[in-house]
């Protein structure tokens, strides 16, 4: 087995007392991890192992206890309460879990409204905030019609259109105006938003937003409660977090404030998501309760500076559902290019996991039947798809041994991984299962053959 | 409209003759386009106005004639033939397409085997091979069973396989070794496969290849017929690809010459594919005829030297796809930062094409309606996903006055676009048609809400 000098990233992870070669440390797996005596990785008090023989390989495992958790921690962080951000990880079974557990849920399109809406018998529509940079006219209607709680608007093209839907129907949905603060927060450019360079929002910093509210206040075909801001993603630094604050609320004063065009109009603010989570070893991160206790204390100094009586809010994503998870894969060839590295290509990739290829995201890796051991080598984890960037994991660490049908996962993988992958080269996408109390309930099926023709026109 | 500086690769673009403001050359477009007296741009007979009112957007839009004309210009161009690389776009028209027209069709997975076996009555199967680098013993069985044409041996662990399928049932499958010759291709590192450290093939440079060739032509359980060898993506200089030949017939002479030890089993040598097509005012590439008079020729002068008789064939994907389509969008939110640039939303993105954001690849656009006008304005052309990263062209030129409901397209599409595309945000992926003859027919239906739930389990 090649050994190649760890990431850069890995190599100055000393701060977070990790040894990059010993046993996958629990804190960057799920809450109800475990190590049994036989050595394998049991989440929710499954065996992993057994899981992959059940289920087949790839497959994510959810700890349903880690999600639940996070999403109390959320609500509870938060005097306005927090709705998840569907786009992370969304299916029937997640929609009720976050529901259920006191949050709403931000859909991002007419298909994730959809799917939220089919998965409730009663009435969840309330529940619901609809975001976009460009909602069509047919997904404003269907949000009315469903009567969600609230539409992020994010441009003076959506004012217009809801203005000539109220013509149609009467209806007043409440807004919240999406605004860009100008904070850049220190991510990856791709996921950057709060710079006014950005296909988000009406800019604080070039009169747009202040324009866009005094309009809003006084359209009769909306309800205006309110301001949204989002500065980014996978943000590590709570301070950049609060710091769009301070600009929103000098922003907010004399529009918002009494005899402002808006004053009455500021029930919420909602912060957006962004926080940041620890998918390696090198990485730390804060909580959600670390998060909401600096930015309710910013918010509460801050309203109490410009007399605001606006609840906060915020969009946790990321943060809710990236570390509930691990994805399995079986080890098929292993392929040891000598004084280079060794390759091993697992029954996946970028169909399951797009982040590496998109972002260079970094991920570390483990073995589910044998979790508690050291992993003193190195090996670059590749998928099976048709295409040399298709890397799950650039250095990851393994124990001793690795061989074709061993069993190996990758934590950290519950946001973004099955939302934004793709059946490219007809690989179907993973099933996924919620892990809890020794019982795992399927939650999607595996994508079959048939499910990937059923497009075609034969 | 903000005007921008047009990006670097264009700025060079100089050596084209065409102008970055001018009409949308007609060489970036498929070749039955025409511009109507009217103003709009036709392909295969049809108006790309009517197809979008008929069709919906986002829309695919193939010329079939297109597609067919460079189907039997690969196969014309190798001596031995050519295969379709089915990874760049895959549907049961376009199999039978690449087919009909007497090509042969390579498959990366048992879905795409699937996917084609399916397009067809009759026997297709010997008219397959079987790509990738870690195929599991299920694809293997299939593609044995079904009696494909060639299986491209990755891995000394695949070697292993076949030898086992073969002592249950006594089929004796026809085999390319695929080794890796250490040529480095000038293209993007995603996409790069020919330098030693690649998740493909057995690498010459090591001795791994000289040994997996003694072993194959040694084992009574598979057939050696050759050697394949494909060392990159997107390449622009047909003699990178040439040197390729150079290395391997280097390592095939001791090999398969007279006395070697695999004397008798080099009837082929695929080149695999890699010939980069132009995106962008900028770009321009070699034909599929140029490509392959340059490599036969250099074939047929080492195949004189070393006394090889293999034939050479070829496996084209994007040089057939990629130009003969464009994307049809409709322009929903349009946002002016002042002083940056404008941002003009469209109604797909990441979901019909995440080459922008996997690869940072460059696009230009056109407006359909307005085929023959002057670009003189720059946007940055974004999607409606819920994502910063979501930006289709970066500095896309425009004619004046671009608004709400015009239609826009991206020429360049029809390669990797649709089959690396996912449903994120549940924004079901667009329809696919084939326009030939004034008819455009739907090869792949617009995926819907009820699509995307199936995999949900409720």
């Amino acid at each position: 087995m090649t050994t190649e000098p760890h990431n850069a990233a890995a190599a100055e992870g000393g701060a977070t007392g990790d040894d990059p070669g010993g046993p996958i440390p629990l804190r960057l797996l799920p809450d109800t991890a475990r190590v049994s005596e036989q050595g394998h990785l049991h989440l929710g008090g499954c065996d992993l192992v057994d899981l992959a023989a059940e289920f087949g390989t790839p497959l994510f495992v959810y700890d349903e206890a880690h999600l639940r958790a996070r999403c109390r921690e959320a609500v509870g962080a938060f005097d306005g309460g927090a709705a998840y951000a569907a786009k992370a990880f969304l299916c029937a079974a997640m929609a009720r879990l976050a529901i259920s557990e006191g949050m709403d849920i931000d859909v991002a399109s007419g298909g994730e409204l959809q799917t939220v809406l089919r998965a409730f018998d009663g009435d969840v529509a309330q529940r619901v905030v609809l975001h976009g940079n460009n909602k069509s006219v047919a997904e404003l209607a269907m949000a009315r019609e469903a009567g969600v709680g609230r539409i992020v608007v994010d441009s003076a093209a959506e004012l217009d259109r809801l203005d000539e839907l109220h013509r149609a129907d009467g209806a007043v949905p409440r807004v919240l105006l999406r605004v860009t603060p100008g904070v850049r927060a220190e991510t990856h450019e791709y996921i950057s938003t709060g710079q006014a360079d950005s296909k988000f929002g009406f800019d604080i910093g070039q009169g747009v937003a202040i324009a866009a509210v005094e309009r809003a206040a006084a359209m009769s075909s909306i309800e205006l409660v309110g301001i949204h801001c989002h500065i980014g993603s996978q943000v590590f630094r709570v301070e950049s977090l609060a710091r769009a604050l301070d600009v929103v609320a000098e922003f907010a004063a004399p529009l918002f404030g009494e005899g402002g065009p808006a004053a009455g109009c500021f029930d919420e603010l909602s912060i957006g998501g962004g926080l940041g989570v620890a998918y390696v070893e090198s990485e730390e991160a804060p909580t959600i309760a670390e998060w909401g206790a600096t930015l309710r204390e910013r918010w509460r100094s801050l309203s109490k500076r410009y007399g605001f009586e606006a609840r906060l809010v915020a969009e946790p994503g990321r943060a809710i559902a990236a570390a509930a998870a691990v994805t399995l894969y079986t080890v098929g060839s292993i392929k040891e290019v000598p004084g280079v590295r060794t390759y091993v290509a697992v029954d996946g990739g970028y169909g399951d996991n797009p982040r590496p290829m998109l972002y260079g995201s970094d991920y570390t890796a483990f073995m589910p039947a044998r979790a508690g051991e050291p992993r003193p080598d190195r090996v670059r984890l590749v998928g099976k798809h048709c295409e040399s960037g298709d890397v799950i994991v650039r250095s990851a660490p393994v124990p001793d041994g690795i061989a074709t049908g061993d069993l190996i996962a990758t934590p950290v993988t519950g946001a973004y991984g099955y939302s934004m992958g793709a059946p490219y080269n007809r690989i179907g996408r993973p099933a996924v299962v919620f892990a809890a109390g020794g019982d795992a309930q399927l939650v999607i099926r595996r994508e079959t053959v048939d499910d990937m023709l059923a497009l075609d026109v034969l």
